[in-house]
Formats: C-alpha cells, sequence, structure tokens
C-alpha cells in the first residue's frame, strides 16, 4: 500500500521502518530534511511538500510532538488539506490532546479525510521492536482498514471508541502511571524515613495487591539511582499538561493528577527532565 | 509447640485453625469467649486470662484492631507480662504504628519477651487457603524461630528489617495501593466525563506499564459496581490514618497519602465505609 510518514523522530522513524519491512511503499518529507536519509536509504520517496505526500498515499501516518504541530501538518499552507484526496486516512500517532483532536477531526471530514487518533505505550523499544500498545480513536470501518498497519508496528491494537478515545486511553494511561510512579516514590521516601531498608520491602511487595509493573521497573530504578529513560521527565510531565488542560475544559475534579504535574514541573526544575521521570523520588521529602 | 492466640477475628480465626490443622497445641482468650468457640471445639484450650495463655506458650501470636488493643494485652493487669516466662516470643500479626511496636518492644525486652510485628497483606481469603503475605520485623535468630510457624497461615514471609520494618512494609504496601486504586479510579473519572468508555480502556491498558492488581482486580469492581470487599473503606481508612500519624511524627512530606486519607474519609462519609474501598470511584467528580 502507499503510506505517507511524516515526523520521522525517535517513535517515528523504528515506526517507519517497520512499515518497510512489511513491504509498504513509503513517501516521507520532514522539516529538516536530513531526519529522512535512513528511511530514503531503506527506499522511501521524498516529497518536496506535506502535499505532495498526502497527494500520493491511501494513508498517511503522523508522530510528532503537539497539537500544534498536527494542525500545521493538517492544514497549514501546502498541508495535507492541499494534497490529500477524498478517501485519504490520516493516523495520528502522536500524544496530543482528546479535544484538540476532535475538533480537527471535524475539519478534516469537511474535506472528505479521516482523521484516526492511535497514540501509543511502550518506548522507543516498543517502536523499534514492533511492540508498541496502540489505542485507537477511530469509526469500526476505518478501524478495521488501519488496523493490519499498525499491527506492524504493536502487538495491542485496541479501538477504544470514536475519534479521540485513543487519546482519552493514553490520557487515562498517564494518569495511572504518574499516580502509580508518585505512591511507590512516597512510600519507598516514607520506609527511608522510618530507618528501614525499601529494597527488600518492594520484593516483599511485588507478589501482592500493591504489585505492579512501576512498583516493579520504576521501583527498581529508583532503588538502583540508575534514571537511564524509560520515560523522559519532560516528556511525562507534556503528557500530565495534556491531561491539565482537559481537566479544566470539563471542569473536572482530579486532585491527583494535578498533584501529578506539579511534583513532575518540580522535578523539571531540579534538572531532572532528561532522566527517567521515576527520577520524582529524588525530590525533597521533608519538610 | 505450645502456642497462643488472642485476636480470634476475621483474620485471626482461620490463622488459628491453620496453625491446628499443623499439629500444634493452642491457647486462647478472648475479650468475648463466645468468639472462641469454633476454635476450642477443634482442640483448643481456653484459658481465664491473658497472663494464664503467656505462662503456658513458647509463641503468642496477636491479632487485634489497633496500638490500644495490643498495648493493653501486653501491659495491662493480667496481661502479657504478667504471665510470660523470659524467653517468650510476641508476634503480633495486627497493623498497627511501628512508631508504637518499637516502643512497645523496647518495655516488653525489659520483662525478658520478644515482640515480633508481623503485619500481613492478602484478606480473609489469604488467612482461609494460608496464602497471605507477611511482612516481618524481627532480629535474624527470632525471624528463624517463628518463621515455620508463619508459614503456616501464609506463604510469602520476608524479614524486612529489625523492630517495627514488618509495620513499616505494611505502611508502605497501603500506601501504595492507596495511590493506586486513586489513580485508577480518576482515570476512569476521567474517561467517562470525556464521553469514552472506561471498559475497554482497562483491558487495553493492562499488558503495559499503567498495568497492576489494582488495574486488574479493583478496576473491574469500579466497572462492574460490585463492591463486595475485598477491603472495607473503613479499616483501608484506619491504616492509611497509621501511615498519617507517622508522617506526622517524622515531619514528612508526603502529599499523595495524606489526599488518600482525606478520600477515604469522604468514602466513609458518603457511607461507603462497609463495601470495597474501589468504591471511592463512585465519588463525585466535578467542580
Amino acid at each position: 500500500m502507499k503510506i505517507g510518514y511524516i515526523g520521522l523522530g525517535l517513535m517515528g522513524k523504528p515506526c517507519s521502518f517497520n512499515l518497510i519491512k512489511a513491504g509498504h511503499s513509503l513517501h516521507v518529507w520532514a522539516r529538516r530534511p536530513e531526519t529522512a536519509k535512513e528511511v530514503v536509504e531503506r527506499g522511501a520517496r521524498y516529497c518536496g511538500t506535506i502535499a505532495e505526500v498526502a497527494s500520493r498515499v491511501e494513508v498517511l501516518f503522523l508522530n510528532v510532538t503537539n497539537s500544534n504541530d498536527v494542525e500545521n501538518i493538517l492544514f497549514a499552507d501546502n498541508g495535507v488539506i492541499k494534497g490529500g484526496k477524498k478517501g485519504l486516512i490520516v493516523v495520528d500517532m502522536s500524544t496530543i490532546s482528546a479535544i484538540a483532536t476532535r475538533n480537527m477531526a471535524k475539519r478534516l471530514k469537511e474535506h472528505g479525510i479521516e482523521l484516526v487518533d492511535a497514540p501509543v505505550s511502550g518506548g522507543t523499544i516498543g517502536a523499534v521492536n514492533g511492540t508498541l500498545t496502540i489505542m485507537v480513536g477511530a469509526s469500526e470501518e476505518i478501524f478495521d482498514r488501519v488496523k493490519p498497519l499498525l499491527l506492524h508496528m504493536g502487538t495491542t491494537v485496541t479501538r477504544i471508541g470514536d475519534s479521540g478515545a485513543g487519546q482519552v486511553a493514553k490520557s487515562c494511561n498517564q494518569i495511572i502511571v504518574t499516580g502509580n510512579i508518585m505512591a511507590v516514590a512516597e512510600a519507598f521516601q516514607f520506609a527511608k524515613a522510618a530507618g528501614v531498608n525499601p529494597i527488600p520491602i518492594r520484593e516483599a511487595l511485588l507478589g501482592g495487591f500493591a504489585g505492579s509493573k512501576i512498583l516493579d521497573i520504576h521501583g527498581k530504578r529508583m532503588l538502583s539511582g540508575d534514571y537511564t529513560p524509560g520515560f523522559k521527565t519532560a516528556l511525562h510531565k507534556k503528557d500530565m499538561g495534556i491531561v491539565h488542560d482537559i481537566i479544566q475544559e470539563l471542569y473536572l475534579e482530579a486532585p491527583l493528577s494535578e498533584m501529578g504535574l506539579e511534583i513532575l514541573a518540580k522535578a523539571v526544575e531540579a534538572g531532572y527532565g532528561d532522566i527517567d521521570s521515576s527520577a520524582i523520588f529524588k525530590l525533597n521529602n521533608t519538610q
């Protein structure tokens, strides 16, 4: 199938490689053309504009940083709506706001173009190995058409609901991960303050109700002091900023998420932006 | 071995049954003698006072509600110090404060009596099946002596450290469980407010970094609306009260735990005291 890919960063590049490996014909464009070098060496065709990519493909993947990036790619001069024919499907794998997604999906539909939200979890390793968890917001019909492509990049590909539902699921993922990292960090700080080594505590608790991926992996990072990411604190803070914006927009009470954003901001200020976000454990815990 | 058991409630009764099943000779006393009926029918000897129990056994198990109960059993008239010989080991399976535990252990030591803290997780089902997780605070020597007995009641029996360390581990367990329940509840509330069904979200997230025992079991309770405990909100609140007291005493900053206590208190006020604490999901989440 003729496929476009825009956003060849840490996540997008390995995803585009996996699509080429599966036999698809890729068309790419990049804000800095040199970032497309490796994928072009693997046979992708480089196009001069986003509109040209959009005009040549049936499905166009995006993997960028924020809502503004997506909006520019879709609607700016020489953007997707300039080149995209009726029936084009844009699959946005970026983590952005569900509300922005829904608005852009409506605007694209006026041009006969579908927008699917398909944010991922699983990190760079998951992208390289094609083992991402992908949460999809789309109609059942459109989901059935893009699912085979997504399965080249991820092992768990779930339709959560209609437009925006993938982004909502990703926000839920970030809320739960954040709360659990905070809880494990606070428990270990509590143990240390009470004069008890947290190492045997983590081991004793892993098999019980406190057991989780976070207690296992992030708990180990905290206790070994090895904060190689993983998921960088600065990006984690960005994702919780998206959650925060939706909380504000929906007038929700979500005190745990708000506390999480504050703590992540504190960690970035403390200089932990480029290390794993489990480094919130290192923040001062005495009054 | 001659063993004493005081505190034949929901947890203590099945634990005492498992000790009898393993061939030990039990001596019991109960504030309300009728609660000892079943264990006496199974061959336990009923004693008229706590002091009498203490005088007849090598190891005495306690399983009561709070620090005051333990203090009364140990130090009140006709209590443990009245009857207990030098070398007696008291194993307290209650969930109480680590600081209270350390103080009582010191006082008992003046009488030649050891106090071991051995709080559990795993609930009534774990107590009945003998599959509890038991977190122990004791010297290595004393731990080695009581471990074979604890293995009749639990499958994971871990020495965390010296006196009080078992209670600290239990507090850590409660902090992590609380934070994780809060996070799952808030994520599901977020999804509902954003118009997305949380059921496929839970399923998509179970295999990723958000995956945990709580997302699995408590998440299912929230989404099915079946709040059969499990662990009652009122008891959960009590345990977080113990955490709160230690936070205060150590001048710690532990905002997640404090928020957890507040939310559990709100849930008890809302009438959810006797149902599973995952019912915090039902609390109002709009401003």
